[in-house]
């Protein structure tokens, strides 16, 4: 914690406490009032960890919209929404700022039970275009009133969800703003051809020179601008197929222009908010992590941070002995990649998050990072497994929602040999619920002819990966944890796994546990607890959901007076499967004290992960307990 | 079945048994090829039923692309593949070409395992520059040698997923190529602003001025066509903002051609398989039901037909005395949006299918195609139900699928009021296992806060759009099958069903069924068959699987011996559900004969609906026998 006696003088911004208290301010003050906005994000952030980059390129941007705009009677959409640090200190959170991604604090992203001001969350890219136009729609058919303002970046352009909502907008014809923050950086420096598009649209000219030239967009700009305009349209005139590929989508496009010109920005957001009777697309131009030079400096420019000292830039990053799982993947698929040179890896614009990146160092041309287009990532995996090669697509759990009907019309269909590598799969900690990896499992393993495991530890990720390399016969997933592992011994060289084979981890009687995934270290801790009261459970390591282990599991269930399954996933998956093995072969019909230990039925708040782990209810002591009142044992005797 | 005397005479296509025959023909003997191909398919589609028009569409493309490219080397990817029957006539199945869509015949779309020349099976659409790309990359790192042509209609370009593809291809560069086959019609006429955009790329100009004028496309072009391009690029000389959005995302671009003119298409497909380097985008114009009358008038350019007569075009449709769910839904939300103002439907490029067509035609300002966009239908949706409108979102829950990230994230996450009207849910007949709707109820309910019904008949279809509308405190969907109702009477008007309460049917003893959805149907056969023999089992309509009616339940599973849920899903769903429920109660605990019936772990093919049931066992007669089975009754028993 900062002593408040150190945190930046802000004479303006202390004047400020709801958006309405920027229309009293003149240009000038509002120039410096952003100013002052930049230094107190880059403070609450050196405190708290979190995004930091995006916030900073958007600061200008931010006051501009709150300065022009009615908010919150009109909507600003903040795509992503981990730009968002800037606009939450405007609008009432500031006293909360200092509280982000903590349990109980303010979320990292946008969030509407937060605030009136944040009319859509987010979390998952490239969906404020089709928000904003729902709210554009909504306001014309009577709904609520106000005006609809996308802020999108250019890496989220690659999303063809953005590319539908543009679609649609530009058919459509109502009045609705997007502002395309193009800071040639996603979080990975963007790829596709559409990155290349619109730096050309901005290279080879001073801003100034506007390129709103076609479908009336001249008439938009606020005077000082239109001489430009009218110059460049003058000398344009009597092109046979003019205009951007926005203007071809039906938007009036205006830009490039400055995106850190508050002066700029002011005059020109103010007549499009006067003038504009269709969909408006403003190119704005700035810098990720803009003014603060340990941020600009940085290769992700200041992505994500941990806590940091202003001055130094120095991340207070906890150090940790075990590997985290990421990069025990990255490693694993690399040897065996060294191997066979038939493995290629796929990444969805997340070439550091999930170790494809030190992929792409040693096979470059193996590598391929598709940008935020996970529909595309698992079809073009697919076309991949077609011709002859063994795609290795990794994408978090999260996303992999974003391409699951490829996962089942072009994979499992077809019962091609694709790979998934699953990251952050179950909780995720300070993301929050947007970024849960919570219904894979649910969702993968009743699909036909799918393989589907969970590493129980990093040791276990690494003969996963070799099994997955190993598997022609269809496809094959497997999910492991955001986080470290658990400091186990590292085998030499991954060695396939038998498919649809647990393993015995504890022969014990009267309980059995059956884990499938990480969460095994706290079966193995409440065993320990167990063991002090003379209870000595069985367990084993599922491995896989799909196929199930049917001879372990029928084992257990017939061994056994109770069976407990734990897994980091909602009901619907692994649970569920092992459910219905239990009944098909009539081991309900006498008895068997069932139970499944899953994810809660609600979207659980970002927090520490220990503490969403218990809210959850799958911590060891979770664990005992459900162990102790299966089997009948009172809470007196449970205390003894 | 047409007597074989009348059908078409085909001397030439008679001589075609492969691809690789058709390199002996000259060009003029393609054309005649062309011609006789398209009354085969005629003859074929007449018999069988099934989608006429876009094969018709392309039957020139599919002579010249298998003329000038070494299929199956080189790999044509048929977009949807609804477009593919010439290309089976052409490729080995001639012979089976009178077995489309019926059982254990030829698949309507295209099929991996049905033929060397499918190298990519559809049936959902703008998946093949994806696939295409995947095949191209894979050759060019030692996988399957030989060119990737992926034949795309602009209807599927409205989808986010074929810009992702286009945008990737343009990045990498490699040799790849897209036939864009524009017809103006993907399945219903088309929609969004890219659609009036290829409209303009070729109106205002006769074909042969040939607007590939940029980025080297002139080199690729064969002679007599390089010199009308040559001036056409004179022409523009010095343009500062030029080319096509194809050409901006990486694409040498060719086009419009006719797509009709075998003699232009020819030489241009030669020219560019000789020279391409990079990849290329051909737009050809054609027409959808091109050449067969009945069809090129028919509004929807005879997309999908039941068996006709070839010189009238009459279709020999079946009548059925109750009305199709897909218009009992149409008229159940016409009848609440007349009553509520705020309610809006949404299609994604499925208005006839969906019923909204009849919603638009009443209430056409409430109404929106979005084109072939599901992830932008689905937040969409988010945005107008923030909005403060009530939007009803009609999507097959095959395609569902498509918008599954964005159920999660947009939707459920915000507790926002979108109802899914999901229609097609369950087994879908000829359509085979690309169009199953096997997953909905797994993939929805274990979303927190999101309410899922099943209609038990069309009666039961109409309370629930009327409890989908009076439903504000979050998500809501009711899924119902293909084809026709029951034939129940039907209500007035539609009253909201209690949340999470199911209903009972009848009262007996021993053995309780617990329906969720039109299986009930089945569900009275087999009591019926199983009162014969003194067995009076109780049956209930659950109607939600979520919230489940837990008192029902638990009053089910504590006084019957036995309880056998069945739904038209696959396993993780509402079984599921109820097996948790059960479990967590602890009814295992001392016994209940507890079993499961939901859909295989197997893609069903295609076939009539009542073999697929039977396939699935899920019809009155498996549930007799799971009764019996369940019961212990054995088989000479059964046999009395």
């Amino acid at each position: 914690m900062t002593d408040p006696a150190d945190r930046p003088k802000t004479p303006i911004l202390d004047r400020v406490s709801l958006p309405s208290d920027l229309k009293a301010l003149s240009d000038r003050e509002l120039k410096q009032l952003a100013d002052e906005l930049r230094a107190e994000t880059v403070s609450a952030v050196s405190e708290t960890g979190g995004h930091l980059g995006a916030g900073l390129g958007v600061v200008e941007l931010t006051v501009a919209l709150h300065a022009v705009f009615d908010t919150p009677r009109d909507k600003i959409i903040w795509d992503v929404g981990h730009q968002c640090y800037p606009h939450k200190i405007l609008t009432g959170r500031r006293d909360r700022i200092r509280s982000l991604r903590m349990g109980g604090g303010l979320s990292g992203f946008t969030k509407r039970t937060e605030s009136a001001y944040d009319p859509f969350g987010a979390g998952h890219s490239s969906t404020s275009i089709s928000a904003g136009l729902g709210f554009a729609v909504a306001r014309d058919l009577g709904g609520d009133p106000g005006d609809a303002i996308a802020v999108i970046g250019d890496g989220a352009m690659s999303a063809g969800m953005a590319f539908e909502a543009l679609n649609n907008a530009g058919h459509l014809g109502t009045r609705m703003f997007v502002i395309l923050n193009d800071n040639e950086m996603s979080i990975a420096p963007p790829v596709g051809a559409m990155s290349s598009y619109l730096t050309r649209l901005y290279t080879g000219g001073p801003f100034q020179e506007l390129k709103a030239v076609a479908k009336g967009a001249v008439g938009l700009l606020p005077p000082p601008m239109q001489e430009g305009a009218r110059r460049a349209k003058e000398m344009l005139k009597g092109m046979a197929v003019g205009g951007t590929l926005f203007e071809e989508l039906g938007f009036s496009y205006i830009g490039p222009v400055d995106g850190h010109d508050i002066e700029q920005l002011l005059p020109l957001l103010r007549t499009v908010r006067a003038r504009a009777t269709g969909p408006v697309l403003i190119h704005a131009v700035t810098k990720k992590g803009k003014g603060y030079a340990p941020a600009e400096n940085a290769a992700d420019r200041g992505h994500a941070t941990s806590k940091f000292d202003v001055v130094t830039g120095q991340q207070a990053k906890a150090k940790s002995n075990a590997p985290s799982y990421t990069s025990v993947f990255a490693k694993a698929l690399i040897d065996e990649a060294g191997r066979d040179d038939k493995i290629v890896g796929i990444t969805a614009a997340m070439p550091d998050g999930t170790g494809l990146k030190q992929f792409a160092e040693r096979f470059p041309r193996r590598s391929f990072d598709v940008g935020i287009a996970e529909q595309h990532a698992v079809t073009f995996a697919a076309g991949l497994a077609a011709g002859g090669m063994k795609p290795f697509c990794a994408i978090y759990s999260t996303f992999l929602q974003r391409g699951y009907d490829q996962v089942v019309h072009d994979v499992a269909v077809q019962g091609l040999p694709v790979r998934f590598a699953i990251d952050r799969a179950g909780l995720v900690g300070q993301d929050g619920p947007t970024h849960a990896g919570a219904y894979d499992i649910a969702f993968l393993a009743n699909l036909p002819g799918m393989v589907v495991m969970a590493a129980a530890d990093e040791a276990e990720l690494v003969h996963m990966v070799a099994t997955a390399a190993a598997h022609d016969a269809g496809p094959i997933a497997f999910r492991f944890p955001r986080g470290e592992g658990t400091g186990v011994e590292m085998p030499e060289r991954g060695e396939p796994l038998p498919i649809g084979k647990g393993r015995m981890i504890a022969e014990g009687k009267g309980v059995a546990i059956l884990s499938f995934g990480t969460r095994l270290s706290e079966v193995a801790k409440a065993a320990e607890a167990l063991a002090a009261r003379g209870i000595t459970p069985t367990i084993a390591d599922a491995r896989f959901a799909k196929p199930l282990d049917r001879d372990l599991i029928l084992r257990l269930a017939t061994t056994h007076d109770a069976l407990i399954t734990i897994e980091e996933g909602a009901v619907g998956g692994f649970g569920s499967h092992v459910a219905q093995l239990l009944a098909e072969e009539g081991v309900f019909d006498h008895g068997l004290k069932f139970r499944s230990m899953v994810l809660p039925d609600v979207f659980v708040d970002h927090d520490a992960p220990f503490a969403m782990y218990d809210s959850s209810a799958l911590n060891a002591e979770h664990i005992e307990a459900k162990v102790l009142d299966t089997l009948g044992i009172d809470r007196l005797d449970r205390r003894a």
